[in-house]
């Protein structure tokens, strides 16, 4: 059962009398006094802030690693809403720490396979025709609880929040390659980070010169310093750490430089005992994100089942809903924007009855890539192997009002 | 001449050869040491900032009025990229400044002409329908310095900078009208504000139904402060401060109350001595931003003439930017995402010979509405009249590499 009907039926149960969670008051006075209406508010401030009210809504820390620049910070995809993720709350994943780099002295090299090397300053980069596009950004560990044999309890973004979404705006890679002139013999990129851990990634020359973007903005304002301050490699789509942060350099290459991060990590262990290297797409994926996981319902009545979904390889064609352990689904509304490799909000009106009962959702790309289940996800790999996981998340919201994560 | 043809022409001119602006280097060994790269980074934050280094980058603060709460904040345009407006840096404009308001006591109050009068707490509202759009929003009073006799010189934000824009997330609020159910003598609603100043609006009963949105999220996480914390109602395309800030009371009228702040304020004089009252929606517009009053240019060569259209009326359909003093026009590229109602971001590049110029941007919507010159936007009004100034631009870029706002 997936149709348009069927889920217009389910709407106009869902919504019938609202959700009649307001208060019918009896008709008073206009005058409605509050304290804040009697206090002259603060005056004007030169970079806002959130609430002091919100003050849980935060990155999630992880524990550091070997050292405290080492690890991650989650998106607490629960607490947000729409498709952009704002600047404070992007996840991070480092390797040591965000460095404090000067924009006044830092450089991007390009040099390698190239006629003429380059040096670009920042200065020079801001002076380049700029692009602008929403893309999300995911961590190709993200979601790896899932491989876990039990399943882990944390909310949606405790579970999948190394992903975020911002618009990003720079210059095309393909220019500035195209100016250095790149010889014939080459067909792959490294690029490399200018922090002390010095992460650097291989790419194919064709998709790096047609995707590439350095970024140099996010969501409006100059790139924050924990997604690469002052210039971040960006493939829309890509797995995260292939868009490597505070860029300083770029060589051509005649292949693939097997660097530590893409021989030591980011490779898919499987069954037979081979291991697949080069993992370059996110794949098609989605997660309801309320209810989530360590919340508590408020017992039977109205809610609104949302959440995200996203594909590296394009633009999201459905998003669907299944409430009876995968036997039947329900397409959930996508009211826009719908954009390629971009987080793509979906929305389903429903009325529980209070009993349990299990909530899974599942995407569509325009590839025709579905999303699989878990066990689909798991048949290839190694027990041991968590990358590029785009298993389908089941809550299970039970009559108690706990949201579980299972492996239904 | 207005063609893609002599767009595309152009852009082959000023393209050829790259911006040029890369230091062509010997080639050099891989080994490229920055301090950066010998020094562990800091650890993860709860939530970020902007790079220490972008310090500059905050809203441009007016002298404030009769009280220290009572004036504005300008984004500033000019160093910003794309369409999103970061959180921190969206424009404020306050009459008695920013309350402090606790979402755990807020209440809205829907009254009036309805059959049940309904109170409804931050917690019920969070628990509707959402809905999410990015829409900009722009005071009334905005670019008004350009109705003065004399052409001030600032910035783009410093002139035009009472405008942002962000993916705001919410309740429609014609559902919660229609749960308090309006009596049929209701045609109109006050929308009134929780803060010292109690701004208050009259509304038309119809649009604030169809398109009125009660925003509970900016940018993906709860609104800020500034822009209404715990709620504000939106009203997509329509003068700013419609969009009550701190929403805590809608009453529902037979007809507009004629409150202070749409009789002594936001009419527009006229030069017959009449005014025109309940000018809701905010006229097609654009800017360059780059370059931008203030600015110092680097003598000749390359540049991305870039800047940003919008239009309360819809979508925008076309930027054509002058450089003749309005003799002709080329059409800039919008690379899109095109949204209604939206900030849309344009780009031209652009080879200058280092002689002065005058540019100016023009933009069209999809209802046919036309940004007007200076002299046609004055034309109606009495001299003293400076809402909803949606006047064409002029920036002079001199040969000594000034940039001036000019009456051209």
């Amino acid at each position: 059962m997936t149709s348009k009907t069927s889920r217009r039926k389910f709407l106009k149960t869902a919504l019938v009398g609202g959700a009649g969670v307001a208060t019918a008051i009896p008709a008073r006075a206009d005058e409605y006094i509050t304290q804040a209406m009697t206090t002259p508010g603060r005056p004007f401030t030169a970079y806002g802030m959130p609430s002091p009210h919100e003050a849980d809504v935060k990155r999630l820390l992880r524990p550091p690693g070997i050292s405290p620049g080492s690890g991650a910070s989650q998106t607490p995809l629960e607490h947000l809403e729409g498709i952009i993720t704002p600047n404070g709350l992007h996840y991070e994943r480092h390797h040591n720490g965000v460095p404090d780099i000067d924009p006044a002295t830092h450089k991007l090299l390009i040099h390698g396979l190239v006629k003429t090397p380059l040096e670009f300053s920042v200065d020079a980069l801001l002076r380049y025709p700029r692009v602008s596009a929403i893309h999300f950004l995911e961590c190709g560990g993200n979601s790896g609880a899932l491989a876990t044999p039990q399943p882990v309890q944390a909310t949606a973004g405790g579970l999948h929040g190394l992903l975020s979404c911002a618009e990003w705006s720079g210059v095309n890679l393909g220019m500035l390659l195209d100016e250095a002139g790149v010889e014939p013999e080459g067909k792959w990129i490294l690029a490399e980070s200018g922090d002390a851990a010095s992460l650097s990634r291989s790419i194919p020359l064709a998709e790096a010169h047609e995707q590439g973007i350095l970024a140099l903005f996010q969501n409006g304002e100059r790139i924050r310093p924990e997604q690469g301050y002052p210039v971040r490699l960006l493939m829309p789509g890509w797995e995260g750490n292939l868009n490597i942060k505070w860029l300083h350099r770029i060589k051509v290459t005649p292949g693939p430089t097997m660097a530590k991060d893409e021989t030591s990590k980011y490779s898919q262990s499987l069954k037979d005992g081979k291991a697949r290297q080069f993992n370059f797409i996110q794949p098609v994926k989605s997660v309801i994100t309320r209810p989530s996981g360590n919340m508590t319902m408020n017992g039977p009545g109205y809610y609104e089942i949302s959440g995200l979904a996203w594909s590296g390889h394009g633009k999201i064609t459905k998003v669907e809903i299944s409430m009876d352990n995968g036997a039947t689904w329900v397409e959930a509304e996508m009211p826009g924007p719908i954009l390629p490799k971009c987080l793509t909000r979906f929305r389903l009106p429903w009325q529980w009855d209070g009993k349990a009962v299990v909530l899974q959702s599942r995407s569509t790309d325009d590839q025709g890539n579905v999303q699989p289940t878990r066990d689909q996800w798991k048949a290839p790999y190694s027990s041991a192997q968590f990358y590029q996981c785009n298993a389908i998340q089941c809550w299970q919201v039970g009559a108690d009002n706990t949201v579980k994560n299972v492996y239904a």
